[in-house]
């Protein structure tokens, strides 16, 4: 909901007159009464952004208290024998992009983060801590969202270093033969999701987790 | 977004086990591992109450301090004339409901206030106060939105006591004639979204002002 107020460029709008002829449209009266609200309205944007920076505060105050209980959790979660693809997999949404071998290769998800940027507003990142696995190389899969105040949200991940022969994002039939060929069929999965930068504010998979 | 964690219920769906076997599931080291993550996300539910608490009297306190100024605005605005009826007709979603009959009786319109209640989450009334003018008694007529954490959002309004033959919710032809009929054709107005009640969730009107 917006506050309850129209902008003096509103009224202009009204009467026809194109920007930057300010000042010349009313009479002194209402051209004295223009500036007043403008000059209230700044003190009212002033509050607003009083009002968003203590709300900031307490938001990040919260993420600390809450910290040591997730690191908990994590720590508990990590006695439970496949945790985190059980998750994924009674998941609609995770679900419907998960394919086999991806499901296989999840069971050495160890960990799973999500991490606020400090300022909370910009972004957020998710860390998948894995195991050893045939799969790839790296011990932490991160992939950050930037929603920044202008401009569209962007994301990116870590790039995966995939064992020989075990790229998840190629076709299977693809994996050992002509290994720098597109795959022929766009279709989304879980790590094809990861690589994929296009458009985060789709993101429903990022939203789920 | 989520905070990340699947329940145990989750994890019992996936066993295809009925709910209400709490504990039948599991090996012992699993059921106390879930036990565990339940007594760890009450202490992080509790938090979640708490900060929420908190952000909830930021906004109250800055609801007061903006208030005064928001009362200077309206006072500076009474001193332009057709100030609101102006803001309307340049709102794209209002303008689209505005017969001329009732922008005619907009120009009476003299002071609009948005109070959220003082609890803001549960809903908020919009006060359209009006000079003496030929359409209708009221000197102010008020719509309210009650949003409320369960069942759906409810919304209410002042009855208007319309002025003889000045009653803009019925067809111009219709006024002096049968004047129990209804609306032959439902078309919206700005006072049909007034005096309707159907789905204040998908009101983008009241979303405008």
């Amino acid at each position: 909901m917006s506050s309850a107020g129209a902008t003096p460029r509103k009224l202009k709008k009204m009467d026809g007159s194109a920007e930057g002829e300010e000042g010349r449209d009313y009479d002194a009266e209402t051209q004295k009464a223009l500036e007043e609200i403008d000059s209230c309205q700044n003190e009212i944007d002033a509050l607003n952004e009083r009002a968003s920076e203590e709300i900031l505060k307490v938001e990040q105050k919260y993420n600390k208290l809450r910290k040591p209980y997730f690191e908990k959790r994590n720590d508990i979660i990590k006695r439970i024998p496949n945790f985190w693809v059980t998750a994924f997999v009674n998941h609609p949404q995770i679900m419907a992009i998960l394919e086999d071998e991806e499901e296989d290769c999840l069971h050495f998800l160890s960990k799973l983060e999500v991490e606020e940027f400090d300022d909370i507003k910009s972004g957020y990142r998710i860390n998948f801590h894995f195991e050893d696995n045939p799969y790839f190389e790296n011990n932490v899969l991160t992939k950050e969202f930037h929603l920044g105040s202008t401009g569209n949200p962007a994301s990116q991940s870590t790039p995966i270093r995939w064992k020989e022969g075990h790229d998840l994002t190629k076709k299977p039939k693809d994996r050992n033969a002509s290994k720098g060929r597109k795959r022929a069929v766009e279709q989304k999965t879980f790590f094809s999701w990861f690589t994929d930068h296009g458009d985060p504010s789709a993101d429903d998979i990022a939203e789920g987790i």
